[in-house]
């Protein structure tokens, strides 16, 4: 018999199952009501759309979706990117994308390129578990940055870049998990100080176009542009962008915007990696999104989300036990509640599926795991119907309440 | 300025571009005949079937295609293939298969899996240049195999591998770049030495449904099982398959058939390089694939291919200068060619070109570089026109007797 733990590098002892992939299995059973996935609402996907995108597409270029491509994607689907990061007024070119299968890849990609072991990787904590699951085989040390509403602190931020970090990873808008967007001001001063002390930021957006109240913030390559007077993308920001969340995830395509002074070294990554993205949902997705469909599409995901979000709040004020605390985000698909202290959501999860209902226990999220965030939860409010939201927070607060009132504080 | 030099991870300068994806991009032009990609012919792509698959699956199951799906691949995708691969008699099972993003990404996986700092990897002298790009930035240690008309020399390897070198790398069927096939006896001899020295091997085999003559021959986990005396996928042997060469390469769909022991990790692997596959067109490939239509498929290829392989031969024998000498392999799309030691073919491509026909040069697919083999050259026969070829050929030869009359041998 081979001992296949005894082969396997050291790296690989780093790496975990994602908790959230897994909790997702438990909660496929139609009786239960499931916040747990980051899933968007199926009913939405443009499935008649994509079926004859699929048909044009294989009619007028099918012999060139069906053969090998280009590592750096196809270019109608790449100036079609470009455009769209270059609406405000930084000029991204063609030359700056690389399409990706899904910011997921993005972000592999990027560790790959950048990370040695024991490079200082700075985070908010909470932060996306999916970077924290890539880039952990590469060990890097991790400085995590606390957040209140306007995002992470920067004063904390600036004592640790003092340190020489290699690199920060934000999602700078309607957070996973947090739902928490950075503000303007707060956009501006990171900027500062990455060009004080020579940092670069990964900014990872998949959220940014799902905002349903406040203002639009620019991004932060676009205030990195401002900072240094040009209107390239060649500063201090990797952009990483999806059309998960605003198209369908099922297509896994995501891009890199970056410096060309990089993208030659991700080009090679990328070709190790899997030498390119499916050229055949390249196409689709251009197909599918060109003429204005893709923003009347965000417009209407924006109406139907936006209402979700607003009755999972008004179900939590009327459900939650007073002891719960929760974000109020402006956008994307994710809120964290916060329950008291001496309550343990992981081991509470099984309790709530007893319960007919599922969430992600929040441990997970912190990089300091059950003993900084063992008693938060991160709710979806994008993937279940208005009904079976109102019902499942009931439901959740029913066992929360059970839970709290059984329980000494 | 960022200098992103300065910023990059150690093992991004053991990161190269693909000379052969270079390549392509210099042979685009139309008047240039090629055999330099590893290209299926375009004009045998099953077109019409995918577009009908495409339309069922969007129909049938729209919203589960186009939603996030299980990191180990769509489970009829998954049944499809582990009931291909049992016919010989092995019992493999789903639970054996993870679907990945072409080939390419399961070489990936298994290097960031198994492969440490300075390991020891046993290849093929030539070999797969794909895999030396995906594994190089882990820096292993690489022990070259010569091979011969039967594959590798067992003599060799048994001495390397007293050594205890990590894992080995093959392509046994109608290798890649060469075309040759490891024999049924020295695959019985390669299985006994695993055992001896307890080492592993990846059996990486895109082309083992491409046979145009000579007998099958058994895989190496078929041989690995017969040792055992199971039935079970559960010894030495991981191995890679792929659709892109009996299907389409744009779909991006291949997989990993692994024991059970080593299959978590790889899943692990799997979720941070990209969470999942598109579940798109995992679902279109198997509604393409099903009731017997993959296998009219490969034999329509095969009778396709084999024609071009004969043609090419031929104009080889008629065109090519004495001194050349050639593989002549019984399946695959590839032979490799070699010219007396003098010649630089990495060089003469740029003559090549000019004469508006293109090769690729041999010298990445060798671990030593340009010395080992810069006087090779590798023709793909499955992508040009019959009358391409043989007018490829013709210019390929007419430059080669140029340069060979030219220069002092």
């Amino acid at each position: 018999m081979v001992n296949w733990n005894k082969k396997c590098a050291k790296r690989t002892n780093l790496m975990t199952r994602s908790s959230i992939r897994e909790i997702l299995k438990l909660t496929q059973r139609p009786e239960i009501i499931s916040f747990a996935g980051g899933l968007p609402a199926p009913e939405l996907f443009p499935v008649e759309r994509i079926k004859s995108a699929a048909a044009k597409v294989l009619d007028e270029h099918g012999t060139e979706a069906l053969q090998y491509g280009a590592s750096e994607g196809v270019t109608m689907l790449r100036d079609f990117i470009a455009e769209r990061m270059s609406r405000r007024g930084v000029n991204v070119t063609r030359d700056n994308i690389l399409v990706v299968g899904g910011a997921q890849q993005g972000i592999d990609l990027i560790g790959r390129v950048l990370l040695n072991d024991g490079d200082g990787l700075v985070v908010e904590d909470p932060t996306y578990m999916g970077m924290l699951q890539a880039w952990r085989p590469y060990n890097p040390c991790c400085y995590t940055v606390p957040t209140d509403h306007d995002g992470l602190d920067l004063d904390v931020l600036r004592r640790i870049l003092r340190e020489k970090p290699k690199l920060l990873y934000l999602v700078p808008n309607f957070q996973n998990p947090q739902g928490i967007t950075l503000s303007a001001e707060r956009r501006r001063g990171l900027i500062e100080l990455l060009h004080e002390f020579d940092g670069i930021v990964i900014e990872d957006n998949p959220y940014g176009e799902l905002r349903y109240s406040g203002d639009d913030i620019p991004n932060l390559y676009e205030y990195d542009a401002a900072y240094q007077g040009t209107n390239m993308l060649d500063g201090r920001v990797i952009y990483l962008g999806t059309f998960s969340k605003v198209l369908a995830p099922g297509v896994r395509i995501g891009w890199i915007a970056a410096p060309l002074d990089i993208m030659d070294k991700l080009v090679q990554a990328k070709q190790a990696a899997d030498l390119h993205t499916s050229p055949l949902t390249q196409w689709i997705v251009a197909e599918v999104a060109r003429d204005g469909f893709l923003d009347e599409h965000i417009k209407r995901l924006r109406e139907v989300y936006e209402s979700r979000r607003d009755l999972m709040l008004a179900s939590m004020e009327a459900y939650f036990p007073r002891d719960i605390h929760w974000t109020k985000p402006d956008g994307g698909l994710f809120l964290m509640a916060h329950a008291p202290e001496h309550l343990d959501m992981t081991e509470l999860f099984k309790i709530a599926v007893e319960h007919q209902v599922a969430y992600v226990p929040g441990a997970d999220f912190y990089v300091g795991g059950a003993a900084a965030g063992g008693h938060t939860f991160r709710l979806n409010f994008s993937n279940a119907r208005p009904a079976m939201i109102q019902e499942g927070i009931r439901r959740l607060g029913a066992m929360l309440e059970e839970v709290l009132t059984r329980q000494p504080v």
